[in-house]
């Protein structure tokens, strides 16, 4: 399940890539390819004494119930990550991990206390992963912590540039919006998914790697297991949730608390060099691959380290001494484009060598597919696969079998691009009707190119989508007409449909596997969209009105990029005048740095590319400074001492326990939230001051 | 080995008592009764292929080498829980550890590279073990964070008492003193030892437990676990040390730092309700008995929960409202004089039983002996053990092969009591000959009496007797001509012989199981009391040069037994007079109280008795604060949990694990008073205010 929310706002998904064909990165391939050794063992023989429920019965009430519960659970996860630094974590083994919890002790206290109606079924377990998956990926795909929160006054009035436009943010035109613009990309990819999963037979990895976790689960010993990881998810979960309350109770006022502990010493955090004990960064550390830990670290020591003390020391000359510091005229400036430019440089590579790729496949699978008969079960689709083994034929016919009609398909694209056609230019004014049909000709062509891409390397490109959404629409209507709105505006038309198109082709690979019936995950879909589209808008809104500092640089919930994102827009329709002196030269530089280290990681051999850092991770802590990068780096460390010490208990528990510890940290801010919009104000700071302040500030105390 | 310092202040062993007679508190006796019931199966069988060597060969350089480093580094330790809480666990089992560490891999080494000239054997074991526990018991038996503090012009002028009479501490005579005073136990305990321990068939449980380990260390199986644990001891060790370094660097200045962290919110911080961070008493807390941190925790709770919230409220009434607040005449006064109740109390109550059962059981050993032969060997000394097994029959052998004559042991008892009679009235003009004579005349009996009971009990009463001499020599003296001096002078002398006397005792008792010599123990007992003697009032010296708050309460080195050692000895020079309205009164009742507790928990039935606290260890909170309670506390239930998860690795490595961290936190304070001596400050402070002194710092800083 490659959804955008895996993703590092653009390129990479930062857990589930490690199986994918894109960064070899971390771990050994057992679980993304173990589908398919399992294969072999037939797993579906394994499974033969228990019967596949009708496509309505793989429906439940209990597996809604629970893809609810664990939807808004999600929701404030991912939301937390996008407000805080923009790097999500794959939350699938999570969510699968809880959805098994949930539904087995609700099936296993039935059982006890009167008659069950239908036990739990990996279908079910498979149906409430999809809902679930749908629904906060619309968290990442919502642009909360990027064009959307970009097109706020709050962002304006800080890059100083509200004459471009602003939007003031409303819960209801923000849920309206979602609403026209989240299912297009469902009804797109239903009528490619037998050519993607049974004629192309696409691996998915991440998707092949929950199918293969759901199937382990509902064996005896996957249950045992299971039962064992969640145990161990409820330790780190609890832990985490109180490490969070516990820290609350010291920062009252600005600078107090964990969170701004000067771990390395006041110099290094004036720098932004310290570690700032968020259990949720340190659990991103464990699940995301040693090579983005250390990329991040990387561009951290590059630009925090180096290159801002650097440009620092050329204040007055490079640019003006006596600007505020977060004006993008100053040394804020060539933090946000230099930043920039390494995404788009990262971006533009990838976005050419996916598409490269994914037009030779789509040329291979054409010509075989000239070359052999036209029967609807595709056999000879690839010549190695001639003799399709027992598990093949079942999950075929099974996925063959339950039909949703192409006509349905494209008669509901049609009729929401319509409503969609017609509303849109009412939220945004900037936008024209004819943009927004433009960008729907063209996306489901989009779209077929990331779900295939995706379904390839594991890789959604949905974001690099966005921003040429961005520069094409925003350039189109042109600055005077408000072009960075209607640029940011159509960016989120753009990736909700393309990523939406790449998660949900992601879920039929798992339906596949699991013997889930299309129609029960359509309908799953359908209804984790709808959750989603409501669920996100209104956790967004709780942040956004709780914490005023939300996306001011340096506060607990930076959102670095809405900023990004605005000033992107801004380059787009208005070019290169803004900058300060030398930063687009840096920016040429390190746009094409970017390129080059992809084009080297590309090119040597593998087990040297797997030492080469990503630019796209480096990107992050430019804006945001690496204290984040030492939190993930003290998880990745943890890990790999647990991996030095007992390895398979290590693979069997690490992403338990880092799912315990992001579950738990992000469920806190539901508290924590709550608790600011009460205005319940923390009873003590934690404060960290340097001797001589410490002795004035004792003095003026009276101690 | 239940040397003195192994007490909390007076009378109960910390960590040997679970072992012992008196406190059938936390473990099963597995440690202290295993040698005997390893006797069944003969551990000197498995021994019988080694030589014992001579006992010149049992004295290597090697082995004062190693017991010299370890002197110091348990010197330190020692010395930094005296000046903090006085509260000091038991370090035998890390001596034993760390010396065997120690010397294994230094013949491991010389293996390797040449001819070794001597095997490491049990009997050298022995050997560095004694020097250590002798050279390290003189840190608590020279009353540095008790009498010789209490003289002190530090002290005595914040109990604004500098008319009683003060003494100016002073390298020099602190040496002097304890050279003259610190051998006599040793010279009244040598003509005892075939008494107590052949034919008295004492039990000292602790050096009984010391043997054991010491004797299982030399097996094979014993050698690998021994490995395993030093490697733990030292991973914790690191940790500890490493944290206590960490700490430093956020204490510039007064409540700054981890040790000022209001951890249940700063009410609670005010009544000293925090967990303060110290790696020292977790580790303490792990060692301890659990009914002794419960004991600790409740008394907290009676004290600073209930009893001196309710006084505050007096205020005006009780006592005068503008008093300083370190002022005995205010609460300061009956946080002093309760905690001196209770600890009078029962010491009391302890002396009475113990001395009874002294008495008790010297009737029925003289009456037994008479009824026998007269042989030295003592077959039939106790009619259960009329016939000898070969372990003990191995043993007495050669135990009573080397003697040390009688008349050697008492010239030296002479020789330096005349030295001390005329020296001591130099050191202490307060202190008159003749009152030392009447202390020298008195000691050997005393000694004997507490060598014994602890033989009996594990308990040994060397505070107690110091008490009484305290009380006698105090008032005989009488306050016109500084009886307050006197008194505190005369209990050094007596602390020291008494307690050196029953540490001693129980070396030979670990000696006699381990088959060290007499002479060879001898000879390790001279060297470890004068490597004591100069190396203890150094390291105090260092302590008390590096830290002038030393003493001050509420500061990290409260040493809390100073002031109340000094006033007990104004209340015995004095009366009464002083106190504050009712605290007589208070004083009365916890007195009786904790003779009542005592009662209880003798005459009820032992798996009851285990649940009563101990009123000794309830008192010592009453002055300090519940603080270190907490910690001990988390200690203790760190080893719980850890009990619960897996018994058998808890009760292999708990030891180690605290033993890791008392040690490292205790030698952190070798660099961190030497930072403190050459001035180098810490660079910030980590300060914590309430929101409301936050928002006016805030507003002073100009933030």
């Amino acid at each position: 399940m490659a959804q955008d929310h895996d993703e590092v706002e653009n390129g990479f998904n930062s857990s589930r890539n490690d199986d994918g064909h894109h960064h070899h990165d971390k771990k050994d391939k057992n679980e993304g390819e173990g589908g398919k050794e399992a294969e072999e063992f037939s797993v579906e023989r394994a499974f033969d004494g228990k019967e596949v429920p009708s496509w309505r019965k793989q429906l439940t009430i209990r597996a809604f119930v629970v893809s609810f519960v664990l939807s808004v659970l999600f929701t404030f996860i991912v939301m937390k990550l996008n407000l805080t630094t923009g790097i999500i974590p794959s939350l699938n083994v999570s969510a699968g991990l809880l959805g098994f919890f949930f539904v087995k002790t609700w099936t296993k206290f039935l059982e006890n206390s009167r008659i069950l109606r239908q036990p739990f079924t990996r279908q079910e377990n498979t149906v409430i992963q999809t809902c679930v998956v749908a629904s906060s990926g619309i968290a990442f795909s919502g642009g909360f912590g990027s064009y959307l929160l970009g097109m706020s006054d709050r962002i304006a009035l800080q890059s100083e540039d509200t004459n471009l436009g602003y939007k003031n943010l409303s819960l209801t035109w923000i849920i309206g919006f979602l609403f026209v613009v989240s299912f297009l990309g469902l009804f797109s990819v239903v009528p490619l998914r037998k050519v993607m999963i049974i004629d192309f037979k696409l691996t998915y990895p991440s998707g092949t790697a929950t199918a293969y976790l759901i199937n382990s689960f509902h064996t005896p010993e996957g249950a045992r297991l299971a039962k064992k990881q969640v145990r161990t998810l409820g330790k780190f979960f609890s832990f985490s949730f109180l490490w969070g309350f516990f820290q609350w109770f010291f920062t009252a006022g600005d600078n107090c608390g964990f969170v701004s502990f000067p771990t390395f010493g006041l110099k290094a955090y004036e720098y932004r060099f310290y570690f700032d004990f968020s259990a949720i960064y340190v659990g991103v550390g464990m699940i995301c691959p040693y090579i983005i830990n250390i990329s991040v670290l990387l561009g951290g020591i590059l630009s925090w380290g180096l290159m801002w003390p650097l440009i620092e020391k050329r204040k007055g000359d490079w640019y003006s001494a006596d600007l505020s510091p977060t004006s993008l005229q100053g040394l804020q400036g060539y933090k946000v484009f230099i930043s920039i430019a390494l995404i788009l440089g990262d971006g533009l590579y990838n976005f050419c060598k996916v598409l490269s790729r994914t037009l030779v496949g789509l040329f291979y699978q054409v010509r075989t597919r000239n070359a052999s008969s036209d029967l609807p079960v595709a056999e000879n689709s690839s010549p190695e696969t001639a003799k399709l083994s027992y598990d093949d034929q079942r999950r075929t016919r099974l996925f063959l079998k339950d039909q949703i009609p192409t006509w349905f398909a494209i008669s509901g694209y049609v009729a929401i691009a319509i409503v969609s056609i017609i509303v849109l230019p009412h939220i945004f004014h900037q936008l024209k009707c004819y943009h927004v049909l433009v960008i729907y000709l063209f996306a489901p062509t989009l779209a077929f190119c990331n779900a295939y891409g995706c379904g390839l390397t594991d890789w959604s490109l949905a974001s690099t989508y966005g921003k040429l959404a961005i520069f094409t629409i925003g350039a189109w209507a042109g600055s005077s007409h408000g072009g960075v709105l209607a640029g940011l505006a159509a960016c989120g038309v753009m990736m909700n449909i393309v990523s939406t198109a790449s998660d949900l082709t992601q879920d039929f690979k798992t339906g596949y596997l699991t013997l889930a019936s299309p129609r029960s995950m359509f309908v799953s879909q359908v209804i984790g969209t709808a959750i989603g589209c409501i669920v996100s808008p209104c956790v967004f809104w709780l942040f956004y009105k709780a914490f005023d500092d939300l996306g001011v640089p340096g506060s607990e919930y930076a959102a670095p990029f809405a900023m990004v994102y605005r000033n992107m827009a801004k380059l787009g329709v208005e070019g290169f005048s803004a900058l300060p002196k030398n930063c687009l030269l840096l920016c040429y530089v390190l746009f094409g740095a970017a390129i080059v280290i992809n084009l080297i990681r590309d090119s040597i051999r593998k087990e040297w590319a797997r030492f080469i850092p990503l630019p796209m991770a480096m990107a992050i802590p430019f804006y945001l400074g690496p204290y984040f990068a030492i939190d993930m780096c003290v998880g990745s460390l943890l890990l790999f001492i647990w991996e030095k010490i007992d390895k398979a208990k290590a693979d069997a528990f690490g992403p338990a326990v880092a799912s315990g510890l992001i579950c738990g940290d992000g469920i806190w801010s539901l508290p924590s939230s709550i608790l600011a919009l009460a205005k319940v104000q923390p009873p003590m700071c934690m404060k960290f001051l340097s001797r001589r302040t410490n002795a004035r500030v004792d003095k003026f105390l009276g101690f």
